[in-house]
Parts: C-alpha cells; sequence; structure tokens
C-alpha cells in the first residue's frame, strides 16, 4: 500500500513540476557542406534545395508540435533527405570505387544516452532507421556491413535493391572521378587537382550534381522536444570513389553525431577523417560540460578553430536543452535551416546568409 | 640562402632545446577485463598469463630503451599479445555466432593526431598492423570487413587463412555460448544467467578458457618514448557468439582508443557499447584538457564513478607525457602490466595486486 502511494506521489510531483519545454521544440537540420558557392549553382538547383531542406524542417516540426518526440522528428526530417536524391544519403548516394552505393548514419538520445548505428549497408532504404532498430532492438551500437543488412531485415524494415540507391549524376561522377584516377579526397589539395583536370564536356548540370560529389554530403537533425529531451541523427553515402571499406565520422558516436541532456545535440558533415581524429560532436559536448561554454562558443572553438588549424573542412549542427542553436562551417557553404515553436523554418546555403 | 640559414638555426635550436623524456620511457599494457578471480584460476593459468604478458612488456621495453618510438614500441607489445592464443585478440580471438574469427584494432599518435582503424577483418595475422598501415598509407582513419582485408594485403602485410585463428577453447566456449541459446553479453544480467545454466561437462581448464570468452577479451598498449611522444594501441576478436557484423569499442577512435600529447595516450578493454556511448578515451582526454585533472583523476572520474553510474564494466591504461600512470577497472580483475626506464616490469591481475 505504501508503495503504490509512493508511485503515486511520484508521479503527481512529477506531472506538476516536470518542466515543460513546448515553447522551445526546435530543430536543425543540414544537407551537408562544402564548395557551394552562387557561382557554382542554377537558380533551379538552388530552388529544389531550398523546398527540399524546408520539406524537411516541416516534417519534423509537425512531429514536435503535436507531441512527439525528438527521436521522431529527427528520424522523419532525416528520411525526406534520404529519399531525395539531391543529397548523399539514401537514394542520392554517392558511389564506391567498385560502384556501389554504400551508406552508414547513426542516432543518439540525449536523455538515455542510447545509441545506434550501421556503416556499410546497402539494401536498407533508410539507414538513419537502420540505426534507430540497432538501438531500440539490439544490445549493440554499431552493426557493419552484411551483417546490419541481415538484423534491418529481421526487424522487418524496407529492404531494396542496392539498384534503388542508383541516380545517374552520381554513377557520372564516379566515372568522372575514376577518370581523373584519383580517390576523390573532398580535401583542399584535390580540390586544386580536380580544377586543374581537363574539362570532360559534361553539362553544366552534370558538373553542378559532380560537385555535390566533391561535397561533403552527408546530411543531419539534431531536435528538442517539448519533453526537453535532445536527439542527433546523420546519414551518409560517404565519399565518391570511396575503396577498402572506408568508413567516414557519420556512424562514429562521439565524432559525427552525439547527444546529451545535459549539453548538446550535435550532427556533422565534413571531411570524416579529421572529424573522427578530432572527435568533433563529442569535444563540443565537453566544451559546455567541463569549461562552461555555450553551445555557440563551444561549436566555434570546434569547427572554427580546432578544425582549421588541424585542416579540417566542414560544418555542424548543435543545439542545447533551451533551444540555442549553432550552425558554424569552414567551407564556402553548407545546407541548413532550423525551425522554432513558431513554426516559421528558415532556410540557408551560402556563407552570407545568415 | 636566408631560407637555409633559417632551416640550420631551427634545427640547431631544436636539437638543443628539445626536451629528453629518456628517463621517462614508459610502456602500459592491458589483456582485458572481466570476471578475473584467484577462485576461477590455475596456477599454470595465471603462470602462462603472467608471463606472456612480461614478454609483452620487455619486447615494447627494448624498443623504447634503444631509442624506438613509442608507435613502434605499441606494435610490438600488442604483437605478443596477438600472437598468444591466451588473448582475444589475433590468435586466440572468440567466435561469431558463424563460427569466424572478426577483428578489430586501432592506433593513434598523440604527436600527429594521426589515427588508423580496421573492423571486422578476417585474413589480417596481426590487425594492429592492418590498424598502423591505414594510419600511415592511407588518407583514411577506418576500413571495414572485407575492404580492409584487401588493403593490407595490397601493403604487404602477413595474411593468413581464417583458420589460423581457430583455437579449440574459443571454438569451444561458441558451442557452449550457443548451447545456452543466447548471445554472449559480457554484463551483469547475463553472468547471472550464465550461472544459473546447467553444467555441461567440460573440464575445468576449457571452463576457465570459456571464462575468457565471458570476459572483456581486448589487448592493449601505451607507450611514451624518448621523443616525448604518446601512443595508444588496441585489438581484440571482440564478443563470443557476436551476431550482424557487431563491432565494439576498439576500432573507435575517441571510445577504445585515443592518444594526444597534450593530455594522454589510452586503450580501453569493457563491455563496448557503454564505452562507446560514453567516449570513454576522448573523455579521460577532456577532463585533463579542459579541467586540469591529473591522468589518474580523470581516469578514476570516468571508469570508477561514470561508467559504473551507467552501468559499462571495464577497464583502461592511461599514461600521460610526464610518465604518470592509471590502470582503473570497475570489474574483478584486469591482465595488466607496466615498464618504466628502471627496465624493471611488473604485471598484475586481480583487484588486489597494486
Amino acid at each position: 500500500m505504501k508503495f503504490i502511494y509512493s508511485i503515486v506521489c511520484c508521479f503527481l510531483f512529477q506531472t506538476a513540476f516536470a518542466q515543460d519545454y513546448s515553447d522551445k521544440i526546435t530543430l536543425v537540420i543540414h544537407g551537408g557542406a562544402g564548395t557551394i558557392t552562387r557561382a557554382n549553382m542554377t537558380p533551379e538547383k538552388e530552388k529544389a534545395y531550398r523546398e527540399a531542406l524546408n520539406t524537411a524542417l516541416q516534417k519534423g516540426y509537425a512531429i514536435l508540435k503535436k507531441g512527439g518526440t525528438s527521436l521522431q522528428a529527427v528520424e522523419a526530417a532525416i528520411m525526406v533527405m534520404e529519399d531525395s536524391p539531391l543529397f548523399n544519403a539514401g537514394k542520392g548516394a554517392v558511389f564506391t570505387n567498385e560502384g556501389k552505393n554504400e551508406l552508414d548514419a547513426a542516432i543518439m538520445e540525449g536523455n538515455t544516452l542510447k545509441a545506434g548505428a550501421i556503416a556499410g549497408v546497402t539494401t536498407i532504404k533508410n539507414p538513419i532507421r537502420g540505426a534507430i532498430a540497432v538501438m531500440e532492438k539490439s544490445p549493440h551500437v554499431l552493426m557493419a556491413g552484411k551483417g546490419a543488412d541481415q538484423f534491418a531485415k529481421e526487424q522487418g524494415l524496407e529492404i531494396v535493391d542496392p539498384a534503388y540507391f542508383y541516380t545517374e549524376a552520381r554513377f557520372k561522377a564516379l566515372q568522372k572521378a575514376k577518370e581523373q584516377e584519383k580517390i576523390e579526397l573532398d580535401h583542399s589539395e584535390n580540390k586544386k587537382e580536380i580544377k586543374k583536370a581537363p574539362k570532360t564536356g559534361y553539362s553544366k548540370d552534370e558538373d553542378l550534381i559532380f560537385t555535390e560529389g566533391k561535397k561533403f554530403g552527408t546530411v543531419g537533425c539534431v531536435a528538442l522536444d517539448k519533453f526537453g529531451n535532445l536527439t542527433a541523427g546523420t546519414s551518409t553515402g560517404g565519399m565518391t570513389n570511396k575503396k577498402y571499406g572506408r568508413v567516414g565520422d557519420a556512424p562514429i558516436i562521439g565524432a559525427g553525431t552525439y547527444a546529451n541532456n545535459t549539453t548538446c545535440a550535435v550532427s556533422a558533415t565534413g571531411h570524416g577523417e579529421f572529424f573522427i581524429r578530432s572527435v568533433v560532436a563529442y569535444d563540443i559536448s565537453s566544451l559546455m560540460e567541463y569549461k562552461g561554454l555555450t553551445v555557440k562558443e563551444a561549436a566555434d572553438e570546434v569547427v572554427m578553430k580546432k578544425l582549421v588549424e588541424r585542416g579540417g573542412e566542414g560544418g555542424v549542427i548543435a543545439l542545447d536543452r533551451n533551444g540555442n542553436i549553432a550552425m558554424p562551417f569552414n567551407s564556402e557553404g553548407m545546407y541548413r535551416g532550423f525551425i522554432k515553436s513558431d513554426g516559421k523554418g528558415e532556410v540557408m546555403i551560402y556563407k552570407d546568409e545568415k
């Protein structure tokens, strides 16, 4: 009897005093960073990107607004970008040297510190859902290769033929990268080399899509729900022409993805190797937890200072429990956007957009 | 001319003022943590472990003593443990659910912050050398699966038939785990279940080896060389009966392995999922960098407090640039040892050994 009384009291206490974060709900997304400039863009292309980013924001927001969790919102927003051929994640993923699409994704919950990730999968239609299944339905955090595909299938996730991920533009980008007989490294020296490479006669549109291949094509989302819980998610197809089962930072908890209610939720996009070595996402969290920096100060310190000094190009989106946002990037542009409780989404691409 | 003069001056300056760390050279190793108690041990077994750990210490120390780098020393010490069937790394690795041996390893250099790692490889005789090759010979940090095996082969590393990794004791451990029809999770609830499981008629020695399977079988090494450079390395066969391409913390930079000359070098062993979520190795580094904790305080904070609160069993070895060591573990035992410039190796197994 005493026990039941305690439970009832505890419940009433929690209900009465649990902070309501309804006016703080926030969702932030990115669709990759890199050499994204007005000179490289056509009006049609820009419109398509802005529309896709807006759709992702609105899908995620609708869930938060009707009281859903940040996990559900992150899943929905990322699925929009995975399903769009514009982004290097899910449909539209870049090709490996062997002409395959190998996908990585990760998810982390800030209230439980639970996480899930998959690397090098080839048949899961929405890799972010694979990562969520690993977190929720297995005792593991990271699964790789065929085992991860098998797990997703057993969990009843939508499985597709690997050909589903094919897009002509990405396939041409692979051919172009192969013509240049070099692995697409996505960093500055190579960009210069690529600029010097002979013209291959592709149309401007194809060149643009190829530019996508040179970008750090990754999508990500961080969200805060009305319960005050943060979630971070990231999904990517990796690097064009990648070899040897290379895995980047996206599925590495602490590097490309991290969430903790006491600090922030982070999703990164950039030259993965530098982001892994610098443990980027957890470093932002650590600077907040141990040095008392704000989310903006911490994200700026890591992206605009540490990564720049180490030669790591890219950016992050970060969000704290009060709805404060940071979206720093040290590249020429980053597809990004945010939406707050008023429902007005804002989408940005270039450096000069605030 | 001016340029050459500058270079010569710079060289002379560096030679004259570069600090010599010869009296601080240190090497620390671990061979896994878990349910390691005197009650579970035979005198012969204990002797074999102590001898193997001592050999690893002496091999690494010999390199440091004659002026080699911490990278070379870590490689040599880990190879001793990989080549010994006593440890769950290289020869002696545990079996996956499919009856394979899938190996993971990572390396990180504290002076360059360069890192390399491999996951789920099946043919590289010494996985630590695969990780080093990724760091030194590729622009990548992490390679997984067949691609990583192929890369190692192209780099001329010693390739073996997967059967090389077979040991009867580990194979029996897999059968025993399968009899219990459960994935070997290595955590407390499961250990209780395993204790309740019916006796299977294995000899005491086989039971002991099976106990190894329940341990967090991983080997690791951190070292400081006379140039003042730290290196961390880790190698493992993962969990007995693992499924779905599960990857643990060992090859995750920041989780199982991290090194930075400004803070410390760390190698972890434990229930990998908890170590990934807690970004254990980088958290120790962060506590030193941002809160000014000593290496011992930082390692204790993470292993004996944070991980205990979160239910994560295991331990770490950590070393700073002054040769200060920490070897905390929250399990019943951890195979471990260290050696300093006097060349006197110390090896410990149980909790009550200091």
